[in-house]
């Protein structure tokens, strides 16, 4: 049974990763998104303030939504979500580093607006292998009710 | 000469785009960062509240990105950006539409915690062919000042 609004109480939590980040994959997403040389070159990374070739914030951003993805949405009866309140790339990723996080419900209420669906405020925490904090994001997501999913499974 | 900070004035604006959203791309980005069905699928895309194959909402402001990069960004001398204010995915963009937009400068300062650069406070609207808005965004980007560009080119 996949997890409905009503799973989500304030304070129920979820593990996200780990993934690995590699240098091909942080110059494959900038070379399509980001083509700025930080990111792409490893001499410009280094001279600029991030240090050495640095992940997009918006690839960092993409590889968190793959973690919670794989960590609870995909197990859910998720109806998206209308954006992103909070988007902090607290640290820059750098090629060889490991991800991994956390996601943790805050808040949740039915929605007026649409009958038989919830939303559920989330405060998402992203750490890379030495423990730092590299992203951190607060959002809300929707998901179906329980009688909604069992009236159409 | 590439824009420096001191050229980001209040009020100031870039236009972004146009770029056409593909099916195929749609479903490459989700595959890979958000494979919720209806991302990746034109049948639960219309079985969806999203209401046909839906972008991803990181792969609209992954777009975005591109879109900010060939707009203003790679002609700047851009030190990156500390995060995400507000994100709103507004409509849904799906496949087959064509999306545009406009950056603007609301007010920008010089930063304490790093000599030589300075910030600047944007807000980000997305359209599609149909002029309704897609996406809004709202955050700050870092631009090295005149001063620094001349002595380190």
């Amino acid at each position: 049974m996949k997890l409905v609004f009503e799973d989500f109480e304030p304070g129920r939590s979820f593990a996200l990763g780990p993934v690995a980040v590699t240098a091909q994959e942080i110059i494959e997403f900038a070379t399509e998104f980001d083509p700025q040389p930080m990111h792409m070159d490893e001499m410009a990374g280094r001279a600029s303030i991030l240090g050495g070739l640095a992940a997009s914030g918006w690839h960092t951003s993409a590889l968190f939504m793959r973690m919670m993805a794989y960590g609870f949405l995909l197990n859910s009866h998720s109806q998206g979500a209308p954006g992103i309140d909070v988007m902090e790339w607290k640290k820059p990723v750098l090629a060889g580093d490991t991800l991994s996080g956390r996601s943790t419900v805050l808040e949740s209420r039915a929605m007026r607006s649409r009958p038989g669906i919830g939303i559920a405020r989330f405060k998402h925490e992203v750490h890379n292998q030495h423990g730092h904090l590299v992203c951190y994001c607060e959002n809300w997501i929707m998901f179906s009710m329980r009688d909604t999913v069992e009236i159409n499974p």
